[in-house]
């Protein structure tokens, strides 16, 4: 699983010691503050719903459209049974080191296409806020690093970024999109899950929580409260497992998608595990409910979480940054699907099931909390 | 040519008469400082030129691809001679009538693909920068406007906007993506100008200088200099001119570009006509260069141009927003494409030569101006 990285050195790269990037966004401790809250973003998005007479399959895809699903994009062309596949997504930076920030944010950008099963990316754009406040040293230094860790993550996973647009603003900004051209049948639709299906998650959870731990470290008053929790060596640890995470593609995990038949996924990111369950819920063409009973979480996690109300990590709804799939399986298909995700130096826990109801979501009472250690030395 | 918009009226819509929707975006009046200079740009995009062994064609759309050009990216797709154009962009707002700003945004958007002459977008994508000072209340008026302005052009074009992203930033921020599958054959490519071609332009320029002058009207210490070089009704009519250009669409003029053998196209916007008459240059096949003798202008910007050393409309770099085509055609042809323009109530001036040289582009010494005057009543 590789070795820790080493944190960014500032002035190994000419610049000022105290020079942060995760200083040019939002203050907000616990980095959730930047996301429009998910009820009135849906308000805002209401009226692109009912745009003309659509047909029920194209409703789903627009749903599924909107962030309510996969946050992906689905237009049949009138080519040869090809689909054009597209999302977009950008960041403010809640790492420091802006060369893994880089590989981060392309990550998660992909990621709303292998949600759909989508394997190859013909095209990424790039999108690129400058901080205004940046000197021109920093500028030269930390944007073409952070441009360097989003085209790696983009040639990693088999394709290239071709353009993009690079404006000043107050806050740093990355992000971009990727496009697909597709055979239709190559796309796994969200909306096939079954009374009886099994939940599978590909990543665990607390990523959010072990970044904004480690920033603590580093605040006397808040490292405090934090010590009495966990360690900084177990901060470190969980940090570092973070960062693998974020930067490891789905593309493995979306590969065997298909091959285990399985009925719908959706990636987990800002709105939580719950958050993308609920969404994931709702466009489902069956009366299903998804019920979670087991939350992988990055190991002693759950200890921070329990101290501070304000994670909402049991509940389902701590943040995630480029968070796993959650994939609706076959029950059998489910433990196939995870044996070879094994196989192959992958992971993937059954977090839950599909059961009768009217497509909601929900963590039951005292979910169990699955510890991930890392293998990360 | 349609009649005068009315000034967007807060009060109307239940908001603080003060509001202004320019308000969330840079102060520098000028409305040119959130570019990133072209020089920077160039730098930080140098590294993605060498990115391995490709073929002077490749190379070639990689140079158009980073901004040199059009901004498009073009990808040749592994199904029957199609090809994936894409471009995306986005901006702060100019205009304080969000609905307006919206339809001026996607315009924007879709004029980088107009400029390889594809007419057909098959996606757009939308992206929002809602600003954190925002009150609930204003969030809840202004931003569905922008998006109903934005999806509005969208559908004016022939195209649907099928997701998006949506995040809180200081300032507000409006763009999107245009993606287009087409025939690799109906693509204009930008590299094909000859000594002996002809420059056209199809939109005034002046934009900026127009939305400035306006603003300026309400500060009193800029009104009083600003009075002696221009009424407050040339403004007026200057404004509505810019906003009716900068929400018109450059499909029309895009669609007889094939028609009329168009060497290359470019759309102007930030970096002024020269700074994309350069980068057109630069990424001609053959030894030419570009000598612009007309502009065409914006009844009476001239004059404010020549009043503030600071707008460099007659040097070529007044920055523009959803500005026009500018093409290189065969001498006949572009007579031609001038005069079919016309018949259908567009616009389009011959405004240079091309001639042999290094691949650079100039303004003429004294260049003739051409005065726009407006139809709008």
């Amino acid at each position: 699983m590789g070795s820790r990285r080493s944190p960014f050195d500032p002035v190994a790269h000419g610049l000022d010691k105290d020079f942060q990037l995760t200083n040019y966004t939002f203050t907000d401790p616990r980095g959730v503050g930047w996301k429009v809250p998910q009820k009135d973003l849906l308000k805002l998005l209401d009226e692109f719903k009912d745009d003309g007479g659509k047909s029920a399959e194209e409703m789903m895809l627009q749903r599924t459209e909107f962030g309510i699903g996969s946050d992906c994009s689905v237009k049949p062309l009138p080519h040869g049974g090809l689909c054009l596949v597209e999302t977009t997504d950008f960041f403010y930076p809640l790492v420091d080191d802006p060369y893994v920030m880089g590989q981060i944010a392309c990550a998660n950008v992909l990621s709303d296409i292998y949600a759909m099963g989508v394997l190859e990316c013909d095209n990424m754009l790039m999108l690129l806020g400058v901080p205004q406040r940046f000197s021109d040293k920093e500028r030269e230094i930390i944007i073409p690093l952070m441009m360097r860790g989003f085209r790696d993550m983009a040639n990693m996973a088999g394709t290239k970024v071709r353009g993009g647009q690079t404006v000043l603003n107050p806050w740093c900004t990355i992000g971009g999109t990727a496009t697909s051209v597709c055979p239709g049948t190559s796309i796994v639709c969200p909306d096939n899950a079954l009374v009886g299906d099994v939940l599978v998650l590909t990543k665990p959870l607390g990523t959010q929580i072990a970044i904004t731990a480690r920033q603590w470290l580093s605040i006397p008053e808040k490292k405090k409260k934090l010590n009495a929790l966990i360690t900084a060596e177990d901060v470190e640890r969980a940090y570092q497992e973070a960062v693998y995470n974020m930067c490891k593609l789905n593309k493995i995990s979306a590969s065997l998608m298909a091959t285990y038949n399985a009925h719908g996924a959706t990636d987990i990111t800002g709105f939580g595990i719950l958050g993308h369950a609920e969404n994931l819920a709702k466009c489902q063409k069956e009366e299903v409910s998804f019920a979670i009973h087991n939350l992988p979480v990055i190991a002693r996690m759950q200890h921070i979480a329990k101290g501070y109300s304000e994670f909402k990590l049991l509940q389902g709804y701590s943040p995630e940054t480029s968070g796993g799939l959650l994939i609706a399986f076959p029950r059998e298909q489910a433990a196939s699907y995870c044996k070879e995700m094994d196989r192959l130096g992958a992971s993937a826990w059954i977090i839950g099931i599909v059961e009768k109801g009217n497509r909601t979501a929900r963590v039951i009472d005292k979910p169990r909390v699955i510890e991930v250690n890392t293998n990360i030395t």
